[in-house]
C-alpha cells in the first residue's frame, strides 16, 4: 500500500510553486491582458489549486488519511498544470518540461489503486471547537429543514419558502459577516470568513441554490458597506441585515456585460430628489424576494474611466414572490424582472 | 497567420498511432480488464480521437479551411492523448515522453489565436450529392418542426408531439437501415450508416431528445433483428418498424448493472404458451410511447455464463402517454414504468 510522503509532496509542489510564480510575474508583464485570455485563465485556476495544495501541506501532516489526501490532491494538481502547460510555455513565459521532474510523484499518487482508497478513508476536519460547532449546527438545519424539500424546489423552480429562510435567520446566518457592534457576529478577524464558509459549505451538501447561496448576497453587499459604506449606512443596513429583515440581491451583470464589469452601462445620473437609474441587468439572483438590490450603475457618463465611472447603489424595493415582478413609483420610476 | 500544414498533422498523428498501438496490444494481454479500468476508459476515449484525427487528415486536404480544422483537432487530440499518459506511462506499456515530439505541432496548431479562427470559417461536408440531400431534408424538418417545440417539450417534460413522429416516419427516417426488401432504404452497403448517422446530426442541431434520438431505438433493433432474427421475425416487424407504425424502446439496462450487460438479473423463462419475463429494467427511454420494447434477459439461469446466457426479445405493449404505465395481461402478467 502506498503510504503518503509530504516530503515528496512538497518538493514536487515547489516545482508547481516556481512555475506558477515565474508565469505570474510574466503575465504581469503583458501590455494588455484581453489578449492572452486563454493564458490568464488557465494560470489563474493552476495558481489557486497550487496554493491550496500549499494549505493541504499543513493539514496532510495532521494524520495517514490526511496525508493521502494531501498527496493525491496535490498530485493532481501538478498533473493539471502540466497540461494545461505542455505546448503552450511561451505562453506562460517557462521551459519545456519543467513539470517532469514530478513525474515520479505525480506518477505515484495520482495511481488510480492509490486515488481509490480515498473514497473510503474518513479524514477530520481539524476545526477547532467553535467550528466544529458552527459546522455541526449549519449540517443539522441542512438535513433537517433544507434537504427534505430542495428536489421540489428545484424541479417545480418554486421560491425558496420562507421557513428556510427564517431558520437560517434564527441561526444568525446571514450575520456572519456583520460586525458585533451593527448587531453581527464578525469580530474583524479571518476567523469571520471562516465562518461564513463553513456555514456555507454545510448548506451546500443539501442543496446550494435553496441553502448555501442564501448567504452569498448578504455577504457581498456587507463587504460592499464595511469597506466603502457611510456611518450611517452601516446603521441603515446592517442591523436588518444581519437579522434577514433585509434580504439581499446583486444586480451586476448586464445583457452584454458579466465578469467585465468595467465596460457596464447601466447609468445612474443625479436628480434633485435623488437619482434616476436606467438600464437592463441579469442574472441577478433572488430579485423577487429580496428587499433591496445591490446595483453597480455608471455615474460618470465618460465611459473612457472604465470601472472608475463606476458607483454602487443600495435600491430598496418591494418583496415579490413568483416568476415576475412589475413595480412602479409615484415619481414615474418603474422597475420589472422576470425569473 | 497560420497555415494548415496536413504533413506535419500526419506526422505528428504517427506519433499518438503508435502510441495507442502499442497501448492497446498492452491492453490486449492484461490478465483482468477490471483491474484496469481507468487506463481502459482513457484509452478507449485517446483511440477514438486519433482515429477521427486519421479520417480528418482526407478531409483536411480538401481546402484551406478543412485542412485547418484538421490540424487543430489533431493537436487537441495528441494534446489530450499527452494529458492522459503523463505519469501513467506504465500501466499504458509506453515509454516516458513519447509525445515530446509532437510538441511543436500542438504548440503551433493548439494556440488560443488560431483555434479561435476556427469559430468564423466555414468549411462544406463535402457530402455527395444525395448525401446533401438527406442533409437538407432533416435540417428543414428540424428547423420547421422540432426547434419551434424543442425548449416546451424539455422544460416541461412533455411526451415527444405526435406531429414530430409522423413528420419523421414520413419522411422514411424510421427506414433507414431497414432493408430495401422489407419496405426499408437500406441497400446493404456503408452507406447505410451514413444516412442514419447524418439525418441523426441534423434533427439533433434543432433537439437530442426530440429529434436526433428518435432514429436510435429503432435503429438498435433493426441492426439485431437484420443479425439474429427469424425470416419470419423479419417479415413481421421491419415494415412496421420502417412505416413507424411500431415504434421502439430499448429495456438493456438495469439498476444494478448499466454497461455491464454480462450480468444482467432479468430472467424469461419458457412455459407452455411462451416466456415469463422477471425483473426490473431502468433508463429505457421512450417506453411509454413505444409498441415494443426489445428487452434483453437471461434465458439461462446459471449466471457463470455470463452474456453467453442472454437472449433478446421482441415485447409487444400497449401505447401509454404520459410519465407512467401500469399494464396486466389476462394471463396474469404485469408490466408497469415511470418516467
Amino acid at each position: 500500500m502506498t503510504t503518503p510522503d509530504l516530503q515528496a509532496a512538497a518538493d514536487a509542489l515547489a516545482i508547481g510553486i516556481s512555475v506558477i510564480d515565474r508565469a505570474t510575474a510574466f503575465a504581469a508583464g503583458l501590455p494588455d491582458a484581453d489578449d492572452h485570455q486563454s493564458f490568464l485563465y488557465d494560470l489563474a485556476h493552476a495558481a489557486s489549486a497550487v496554493e491550496i495544495s500549499r494549505s493541504l501541506l499543513d493539514y496532510g501532516a495532521k494524520g495517514d488519511s490526511e496525508g493521502k489526501i494531501a498527496c493525491a490532491f496535490i498530485a493532481d494538481a501538478l498533473a493539471d498544470l502540466h497540461s494545461k502547460l505542455f505546448g503552450r510555455e511561451e505562453a506562460w513565459g517557462v521551459g519545456e518540461g519543467e513539470i517532469d521532474p514530478a513525474r515520479g510523484f505525480i506518477s505515484k499518487y495520482r495511481a488510480p489503486e492509490f486515488v481509490a482508497q480515498l473514497a473510503t478513508i474518513s479524514a477530520p476536519s481539524h476545526l477547532d471547537e467553535d467550528f466544529t460547532m458552527v459546522a455541526d449546527t449549519f449540517r443539522r438545519f441542512a438535513q433537517d429543514k433544507v434537504a427534505p424539500q430542495a428536489e421540489h424546489i428545484h424541479r417545480q423552480d418554486t421560491d425558496i419558502p420562507e421557513d428556510i429562510i427564517e431558520g437560517l435567520a434564527e441561526l444568525g446566518c446571514f450575520g456572519l459577516s456583520v460586525p458585533e457592534e451593527y448587531g453581527g457576529f464578525a469580530t474583524g478577524s479571518e476567523s469571520d470568513y471562516m465562518g461564513m464558509v463553513i456555514a456555507t459549505e454545510e448548506l451546500s451538501r443539501a442543496s446550494l441554490g435553496a441553502g448555501g447561496s442564501l448567504i452569498t448576497r448578504p455577504e457581498i453587499l456587507t463587504r460592499a458597506l464595511e469597506r466603502g459604506g457611510t456611518e450611517e449606512q452601516k446603521r441603515e443596513w446592517f442591523p436588518k441585515i444581519a437579522t434577514g429583515e433585509t434580504m439581499v440581491a446583486v444586480a451586476v451583470t448586464e445583457p452584454d456585460y458579466g465578469s467585465d464589469v468595467a465596460n457596464l452601462k447601466v447609468t445612474a445620473s443625479k436628480v434633485d430628489d435623488g437619482w434616476v437609474i436606467n438600464g437592463v441587468k441579469t442574472w441577478c439572483t433572488f430579485a423577487g424576494r429580496a428587499n433591496v438590490l445591490m446595483l453597480l450603475a455608471r455615474t460618470d457618463p465618460d465611459r473612457s474611466k472604465t470601472h472608475r465611472g463606476l458607483s454602487l447603489f443600495i435600491v430598496p424595493k418591494p418583496q415579490a414572490e413568483g416568476h415576475s415582478f412589475e413595480f412602479s413609483q409615484d415619481s414615474g420610476g418603474s422597475m420589472e424582472g422576470r425569473a
